[in-house]
């Protein structure tokens, strides 16, 4: 990188922080149940040490960019994408370290969304006397840990809803055709997205229609997103793919009333069965679970009454629409989104576009609640 | 404009084809049921006349550009983006002009559409002795009028289908609302849309639903475009907007089986009715009548019923979509295009998105068959 060193204070703030955040991005899909993290330390005018958080259990992005500062790091900056930690995690608190070293400012983008302790890194910096400044391009940082900031306010993970669809919003023609409405592009990056999630859902009427695999289509099993599975009465198939593959965890969510033996025979070191104290299975109860189990982040992938179900429940914070440049028209052709539907306009929850795509001969459409989280 | 003289002959003879477009593109949507057109006049390496065609009956484009050049034509270059005429219709054939004023070169960019006359004005002036080039800038000239070369080719109007839903293709909820679905701004373009097209299409659904006005929002009766209605049982109420407001003319497409005395009551100055011999409508039919009467472009508005009637006879030439970041869901909400839809995908077809823009909140699409005319 360039840094021009003619320009203004702010300027150059910027600049490191810039870097620092790009540190952090390059690892974001890695770091998962942790927030993806960037630092540099800068002296005299010099970058003297830089790092990222690369995995969970492993060093903070502040620890890597010191031990490259190593003496160097002394009267120095750091600059940072995330408020320093002040607690022993599995690792001790980076706040400590930084004292410890003897850096005279912490510069800082994003504050600790754990509203718990929140501060309080910030706070043990200023007691030692050091100068810390916070928000520098916070907008950006928090982007960059949306789903992590998500899962550790609201403990459920970060929901995409994936819709592949016509433009007239058909999933299926009237005639139960669906394979294929989008192009091969698209089908790939939809592929790229079970990847970087930590869960998949589907309902059970994709899984008895398609006997899906529902894999990142990786040969490491560590790789593959978990399967979860919404089938209310237990219907699934014994020798489903998901049930007998062994390509990754399978988690089905069920109501209250099933063939007790069937889940006992389904249950596996592959496969787990949940059963949950309704008739019927409520979206909030999924999402709460999941989030106990710690998934942090969940993509949706339908079908149409899924779609529909997490629609009224408003229990999504982003959707990725893979539109096809296709018109297949018909009142009793699939809906991407189906269900019941909401009934008022009033009610409707508005998005906002935040990135438009052109994937080969379909659009990618990037979109998330207008009011952030429901 | 800036040319840059010292670039190659086949830059500066694009250069100079681009201006003549742009002259085209100004009045483009003047000049129906004749082409957009336009044309310039070189000299030396010097532009010595400008022109375009204004409107039907009026000059042709090379007419105003040889008039402002004078003698200076003489021993020149025309570029022009039209073949020239080489017959009589209300003015004289422009080929004679250019050949009577002694030009040394003609450069064109669309051949004349019309199969029985293509070529011939080429013809004419290479008979005279004066150096043709043809094809500069062709696909971009013909794309400025794909209106009049439809309808030139084919007699029946362009169609554009205009569709506005959300993200998820719904053009109301289950419960009917429909107002609005999208932005302002996208609501404007939609009447942008009105004024240049000659006529505007809607199911007797959507006039017996909303009255509307149908109108391009203009004072002038003869901006507004004529109103077309489909109403195979003549159900439409004698005082609708359409049949009394005076704004515009209101065409109303029926089957054959039809109160006679109805007809004769609303047949107006404003009002005709339009008797088909089958007991329903086909599209094919009303496209060819619209034709026969000079209607050279057609804005098919909806409702859902009638969009997917034009899906089904694959009768359009584009499709704009106005799409809202919003989603409605459910199975009984109105699809953009209902009807009985396309059974299998292998008969779905093909389009290609010729374009995306942002208005305000919305997306803006688009798109033509990638098969060109069906």
């Amino acid at each position: 990188m360039l840094i021009d060193i003619h320009s203004g204070d702010d300027l150059l703030k910027e600049e490191y922080m810039k870097l620092a955040i790009n540190l952090a991005r390059a690892t974001a899909h890695q770091t998962s149940p942790n927030p993806a993290v960037g630092a540099v330390v800068v002296n005299n005018g010099e970058i003297v040490g830089m790092g990222a958080h690369l995995k969970a259990g492993e060093a903070h992005a502040e620890v890597n960019a010191l031990s490259m500062a190593g003496d160097r790091a002394k009267g120095g900056t750091i600059y940072v994408t995330l408020e320093p930690c002040a607690h022993f995690g599995r690792t001790p608190p980076c706040a400590d370290l930084i004292i410890k070293k003897q850096l005279s400012k912490v510069v800082i983008a994003s504050s600790d969304p754990n509203p718990l302790v929140a501060g309080l890194g910030i706070e043990k910096l200023r007691n030692a006397g050091i100068s810390v400044e916070t928000g520098v391009l916070q907008e950006e940082a928090d982007a960059l840990n949306s789903v992590f900031f998500h899962y550790i306010r609201q403990r459920t993970p970060y929901v995409t809803l994936k819709m592949a669809c016509s433009l007239d919003g058909k999933t299926a023609t009237a005639g139960g055709e669906s394979k294929w409405i989008t192009c091969e592009a698209s089908r790939l990056d939809g592929h790229t997205q079970r990847r970087i999630h930590d869960a998949i859902l589907v309902g059970i009427g994709t899984v008895m229609a398609d006997d899906p695999k529902l894999t990142a289509r990786s040969e490491s099993i560590a790789e593959n997103p978990i399967r979860v599975v919404l089938d209310t009465h237990l219907r699934i198939r014994e020798d489903a793919r998901v049930v007998t593959d062994g390509a990754a965890a399978t988690w089905i969510f069920t109501g209250r009333t099933i063939d007790g033996d069937k889940a006992r025979r389904l249950q596996s070191e592959q496969v787990t069965v949940i059963r949950l104290p309704s008739e019927s299975i409520a979206i909030k109860d999924v999402l709460n679970d999941l989030g106990q189990k710690g998934v942090t982040s969940l993509l949706v992938e339908g079908g149409s009454a899924v779609h529909g179900s997490f629609l009224k429940a408003k229990a999504f914070n982003r959707v990725i629409a893979y539109i096809a440049p296709k018109l297949i028209g018909g009142r009793d052709a699939v809906p991407a989104i189906g269900g019941t539907g909401i009934r008022y306009l009033a009610d409707v929850p508005e998005l906002s576009i935040k990135n438009v795509e052109r994937l080969d001969q379909d659009l990618k459409v990037t979109l998330i609640p207008k009011a952030g989280d429901f």
